[in-house]
């Protein structure tokens, strides 16, 4: 049972984030219902498109227990607070906040979900985002705590579904876009990530993870398609570097399916 | 606040898990910081590769939001139940639990944590399970919810961790082997999944995760390397198909490498 004081601290905390949030015009949900289809990296770099466009962006990581946006943009070190509220880190022009930034290297974050659910709402309603014009987070796998915190507290505009071509990963992404459409997600889309590798020695198409999977469900499930991004090793090598390889290899083919995303995301949302 | 009757209720359910779970001796829970390694693939095969070595094994599904054990050994369909117990289904000889045998294919699990531990007691507690050598729980990716309760819940003799070499996923499972030494599993050890490509055509080697990583943090970490598993494509696809590569390709490397893993597991268990 909830007692009335609760009641009126839930209300409070909520007033505070919707006054945080709503001056933010375009606030994605970037999830993925199976883990290691490489949603971080598209959300980190798809946010860095943003910015290259022209648009002040911040990146909330959501992955409480397993966050890596700081790793993947080369950042380090805590975040600091003024007044009470926490200011974010800032790393080529883009704002983020994660619980990275409160742990040492191999510290675990043994948290249940209520606990987890109290940092985002504190990512959401004490974070000193300013005036962004893109809100960007990045969810943990699944379809829990976190994902159902976000969705309600964030009122997401738009909610972007990672996949890659392979089987067990489409099922878990119709998991995930039967959510987002139970949440009444305003926009919901997919991506297809990962698909196709070519042999960097003999350019002999590899099958790792098959393709084509992506575009075949977005149709099926009636939702958006915003297009299919390579595999790319040297973007792994990137990313574990710390560096976004839309601003390291800004032509290559991995790069220019990213901005083709960016366009059509800022087409949606405009 | 607990009441006493709610009290008297946990006891009751942590008696019953207890009565049915303590016969089993030997208990793993299998789990990674990072989604996407391929940790699912590992359990189903490590299990298969114990039931070859004449061994009574069982896996219970603990991935509640992400089921996919049961996609991976080819069976569908519903658990009957007996007396107010489930009777798990089984598969070329290896009982299996899932969620994903309450639900239809696209049909998201948005539950939380609560919720899914409640599940994941049933799992333990009402579950004709029989006389198992060993139960093998394939745990989600992170450190949430689900790994605080099997944990507590069915006291794991062994924990294996899985990692790719790839550096954000080694930072994650660095967290992993944190919890787990924080929650006293007696025996902890790591595998290094998805080690190294080679070109189907060529046999040019790919660095697509890199290679390695695995056993430098296991030494680093002071814990058990139970050994490296190679990228298979075949593997994947058989997967996709519902099929265990160790049943279908029993000499193929990758097959090699899982029987060595299941004999290291095995002289550490007796």
């Amino acid at each position: 049972m909830i007692t009335d004081e609760q009641k009126k601290q839930i209300e409070l905390e909520n007033t505070k984030i919707a006054e945080n949030i709503h001056p933010i015009k375009h606030r994605l949900v970037i999830f993925s219902g199976k883990g290691g289809v490489g949603k971080t990296t598209v959300s980190v770099n798809i946010a860095y498109g943003l910015h290259i466009q022209g648009y002040k962006t911040g990146i909330l990581d959501a992955d409480v227990t397993g966050p890596n946006v700081p790793k993947m943009i080369g950042i380090s070190g805590g975040l600091h607070t003024e007044d009470n509220r926490i200011i974010p880190q800032e790393s080529h022009g883009v704002k983020v906040v994660s619980m990275a930034s409160f742990l040492s290297p191999d510290q675990a974050v043994i948290w249940r979900g209520p606990m987890r659910s109290k940092l985002l709402n504190q990512f959401l309603g004490d974070v000193v985002w300013g005036n962004l014009d893109y809100l960007i987070a990045d969810l943990p796998p699944g379809t829990g705590d976190e994902i159902l915190t976000m969705t309600q507290k964030m009122e997401p505009t738009m909610a972007i579904i990672v996949t890659t071509p392979q089987e067990v990963s489409l099922i878990d992404s119709a998991r995930a876009i039967s959510m987002a459409k139970q949440m009444n997600i305003p926009h919901i889309a997919l991506i297809e990530n990962m698909s196709g590798l070519l042999c960097p020695q003999c350019g002999h198409r590899i099958d790792l993870f098959g393709s084509g999977g992506g575009k075949k469900q977005a149709e099926a499930m009636a939702i958006d398609f915003l297009g299919i991004i390579p595999i790319d090793i040297q973007a792994r090598q990137l990313a574990d570097k710390g560096k976004p390889f839309i601003l390291e290899k800004a032509t290559s083919d991995i790069s220019m399916a990213i901005m083709d995303i960016v366009k059509r995301i800022d087409a949606f949302e405009n």
